[in-house]
């Protein structure tokens, strides 16, 4: 069974953007910082951005943020949900580049802390040709992470459970970022 | 002895402020968003919610947030820097109000991940009267924090040891804000 939100947010909306619609003084600055991260330019690329927040949703266990930037990253990889499982379940093994390992491990170790992250965590990634503007992305990409999954989760925001939801969300955010309807209820019922 | 930064952050910048001044077009959103929060028209005080910023911090182990935002704290406290650190280091038994001690006790529930909040923990500060503005507000405040510090820490940025430098730059913060200086050094040598 779904917990209720602790707040009187707007009903029918999913995750987040039921709390962005509740309190929009404050969804400007959370919705530009994630279009910061996330959809910029980057010589990150999006599917490596989005690998990087799913992972660290998942870390904080927080189904809402991992299955929405799960499926974000599936998007960007032509819809390729099992490699997307398992870069975030077990990036060490997955087939994916070693430097996207190196930033992955990178960003685990934020989850932990801030004081968890070792110089050898940034000399690995460094020595996969990881720049000093990535290494800050990644740990920037990684803490933001864990914020917006501690908000969704701190408030019980609704977190739907049927994938096709998340699938067309997806879509949508792909190709037109963060900063486009935030407030649109998500086609499937609870 | 002081880490050195992982990153090559502009030097004789204090803290956030030196990844602020690394990476404008993050810094723009990281910016505005503590503003929002700590600064913009609220029910709850300056005061009040940057106890909650210090007290998250503390909480991280991050001491450049900790001491910053316990000065600016003590500053909108008419100088009583000893009510700021009974309240962040024991909020309990701190001479400060019940409903600040509930808020402050839910915002170190969101500290140690959004799952931990509990509906009791709602339910208190709800019945020292907060809001859900308020409710929603410290949520969102206690995560900011566990980005913020995640950021400051897991790039090693430099933390000042001259208490006087936070009384400073806390002055200027309880003045103006959090919008401008972001890149002016701070006094005190390291």
């Amino acid at each position: 069974m779904q917990p209720v939100p602790h707040i009187d947010v707007p009903p029918g909306i999913p995750g987040i953007r039921s709390l962005l619609a509740f309190r929009p003084e404050t969804a400007g600055p959370l919705s530009a910082l994630a279009s910061a991260l996330l959809v910029a330019p980057n010589s990150l690329t999006p599917a490596e951005r989005e690998l990087i927040a799913a992972s660290v949703s998942a870390r904080n266990d927080c189904t809402f943020c991992r299955d929405s930037h799960e499926a974000i990253a599936a998007c960007h990889l032509g819809g390729d949900e099992a490699l997307v499982a398992a870069a975030v379940r077990d990036p060490e093994s997955a087939a994916i580049p070693a430097k996207l390992k190196a930033l992955l491990a990178l960003a685990s170790r934020v989850q932990q802390g801030g004081r968890a992250v070792r110089e050898e965590d940034v000399a690995r990634a460094r020595a996969q040709g990881a720049t000093d503007v990535e290494i800050h992305d990644t740990v920037l990409i990684a803490a933001a992470f864990c914020m917006y999954n501690r908000y969704v989760d701190g408030l019980a925001a609704w977190t739907p459970t049927d994938p096709e939801g998340y699938r067309d969300r997806a879509r949508l955010v792909a190709t037109h970022g963060y900063l486009v309807t935030t407030g649109a209820p998500q086609g499937s019922a609870s």
